[in-house]
């Protein structure tokens, strides 16, 4: 139809953000244009000062609008554990789920030779420099049980023993509150495979 | 946890869009900063755009960027007919599914006293400025079939009625393809009571 081209335009921007397909672009662009003006005018602020301030934390790699983010300034963390993870959002549970004190390091990814993702991209070099500083102790991978994040897990194994670090993996299984009848089959078989002793 | 005020800022600014909670505004925070600043960037200034240009149609009242949107401008429709809509949402579905040619009137909402919305909330004297100029012939109201909707309805009937102008009301019943089973019962009811000769 004759639509106004900037409307047009401002539907197919909104679909840079994840989940967002034609329909919920065109309800988005018509509420922040006809509703939500003042929450609209805060969004474009706000998300071009991030663009222009948020980069990677120097240490962790984490997103951070400081060279060294809070999290690894607080002094009172535990400098002998680092938590390996995929991305911030995965920090953020850890940070919400556990009671982990230690330090964390986020790769933005996983080793993905077909999409040109190596150990480059994921700043493994920056990691293997905090291995060799001696200060830490025990590396907790908490990458994401797929094919990938295995193999990721992996690589990261054979740095840490190559330094005589200890490795750990977060465990993966059943998920507490979970029906067996309605688990996936790998899933179970892993829980079964890495079952403890009561 | 300890995040940047930044990103904290921006999860809390994405919550203006429709649909969008703690969860999905995380997400798209990390993913616009991670993965696609070149689309946010985008985003930043088109919506810039947007907000300082478009505006309403001085005719219909629709958002456009121009005083006269291109549809009012546009001389081969039927200006003897009038559509009125709730939002732009609506026009733009009534343009994509059926093959109507006449002008269109957005209301950008419905009467809703408590709320505070009035005929002139909702622009109505332009509309009866429009009826007085004698072009109009036939004004379809296509309001949502909600309590509100048909109060709006009823009330344009009655300023349409002073000049004589012919209304009508877009069809309501159970849509194509639809199931007697599954429908709701004031829709089935609705279509009972509107039942037509075969």
């Amino acid at each position: 139809m004759d639509y106004s081209p900037l409307l047009n335009e401002l539907m197919e921007a909104l679909r840079c953000l994840p989940g967002v397909g034609p329909k919920s672009s065109q309800r988005m662009a018509f509420h922040l244009l006809e509703r939500d003006r003042e929450g609209a005018r805060r969004l474009v602020e706000t998300l071009g000062q991030a663009l222009d301030r948020v980069g990677r934390c120097q240490q962790c790699r984490n997103l951070s609008e400081t060279e060294i983010c809070a999290l690894c300034a607080n002094s009172s963390r535990d400098r002998s554990l680092l938590c390996i993870a995929e991305t911030p959002a995965d920090v953020l549970a850890v940070e919400q789920a556990t009671h982990y004190q230690g330090m964390y390091f986020v790769l933005m990814g996983h080793l993905s030779p077909l999409d040109g993702i190596g150990p480059a991209e994921l700043g493994l070099e920056h990691l293997e420099q905090r291995l060799a500083d001696g200060e830490i102790q025990e590396i907790i991978v908490a990458t994401n049980p797929t094919v990938e994040g295995e193999v990721t897990a992996h690589y990261i194994a054979d740095l840490a023993r190559e330094r005589g670090i200890r490795i750990t993996r977060i465990a993966h299984g059943v998920p507490l509150g979970g029906e067996l009848e309605y688990i996936d089959g790998g899933t179970l078989s892993h829980a079964f495979s890495g079952r403890r002793e009561l």
